[in-house]
């Protein structure tokens, strides 16, 4: 029985291109290359930053990675820099959110967010999209200063919670995360909302392609 | 004073990008992007695992990285994969590496490669590309079950040479590991062929273009 639902935020909750999506009038047709290089660096950032022991906050990676790719692309970085940063904090919410977390409250599920964000970016994130309501909780990587897929990042989850991992289901679009978080004990949903190639990488999950079909999975016919 | 000069072997050494070369006529035009996909793919299951604890040798983490780039790119998997994997096995050393080591070891500086591959693969490279003789050791992470750019990866060559880090020259074209071995401490050389935009993380080295740019740097005029 599951009773916690942890959602990873960027790319699962929230789309993580719509921030340079808004920008086709500086980007011009190199948008969406830009945004593929910008969240290709800034994951790889994180692994890598985690690996050295060279924690920095999830905004400056984001910042890092940013600048890393309007370089690669011919961009003077300054005021595009500040704007897409502006944007990042508020990026669009995806669509099937809102009726999904409603029901799971609804049947007595509980929600939280684990993001690799700063406790501020996510609380600057949900208020935007009008979601904050619907989780119980926001749990930062920040706090252990280490990245996904490490384990003492999922753990924050089960300290904070004082639930067993058997009891909770992981939603992530990541399909590393939904990896990392199987490999630590919990049950997980691989949000594959635009039917990718699953990752070659050991660690059992189920597949949905929209947060509709968590619903059936997580709770019980009544 | 630089007595003991290390390399990386994949991108640095050898050309990651020439088993997939020989391979036109399966892969026609998605050659290079098969490769690139390929090669993103090896790095990143690499850093993954190792932040997840669950080491497999180089030699499985290429093949998984190579079955996960052909089915992105539509390609039946069997025959194709044990080609490319035996081309991998074999694959082209750059023009300047020969000379390059040959003067430093006329020069009395040592020489290793430290690489995230097998040793039995690493054996298998050297010795086909005929310079096999030019390096006093092969260094393989798999004694550590544990990929660059983790520190304990580094800390191999010195445990190995019985050498202080500050006496290591680290000379790699991968601009992440040549920051992760500067995060280690010894001296690094990023060997930039092909005029990339540096990554945006913390780690100073030096910036050369070819391997005929290291013997400046490394041995003293006489």
């Amino acid at each position: 029985m599951i009773s916690y639902c942890v959602f990873d935020a960027y790319g699962t909750l929230f789309d993580v291109h719509s921030a340079a999506s808004k920008f086709q009038r500086i980007l011009g047709n190199k948008q969406e290359s830009v945004s593929a290089l910008w969240r290709q660096k800034q994951l790889e950032y994180t692994w890598l930053r985690s690996l050295m022991g060279r924690y920095v906050s999830f905004d400056q990676v984001t910042a890092d990675a940013l600048q890393y790719s309007l370089q690669v692309h011919g961009f003077q970085e300054d005021s595009s820099k500040v704007n897409l940063l502006e944007a990042y904090k508020k990026l669009d919410c995806y669509e099937d959110v809102q009726s999904c977390l409603n029901q799971l409250r609804a049947n007595n599920v509980a929600t939280a967010i684990l993001s690799n964000g700063t406790l501020p970016s996510l609380k600057t994130l949900v208020e935007n999209a009008n979601v904050a309501h619907l989780f119980d909780q926001l749990i930062s990587v920040s706090e252990v200063e280490v990245y996904k897929p490490h384990p003492s990042a999922y753990d924050l989850v089960t300290r904070k919670a004082q639930i067993p991992k058997e009891k909770v289901a992981f939603i992530s679009s990541n399909c590393w995360d939904a990896i990392g978080a199987a490999n630590f004990g919990f049950q997980v949903f691989w949000l594959n909302r635009n039917e990718n190639v699953p990752d070659v990488l050991p660690g059992k999950f189920t597949t949905i392609y929209n947060l509709n079909q968590l619903l059936d999975k997580v709770v019980q016919p009544s």
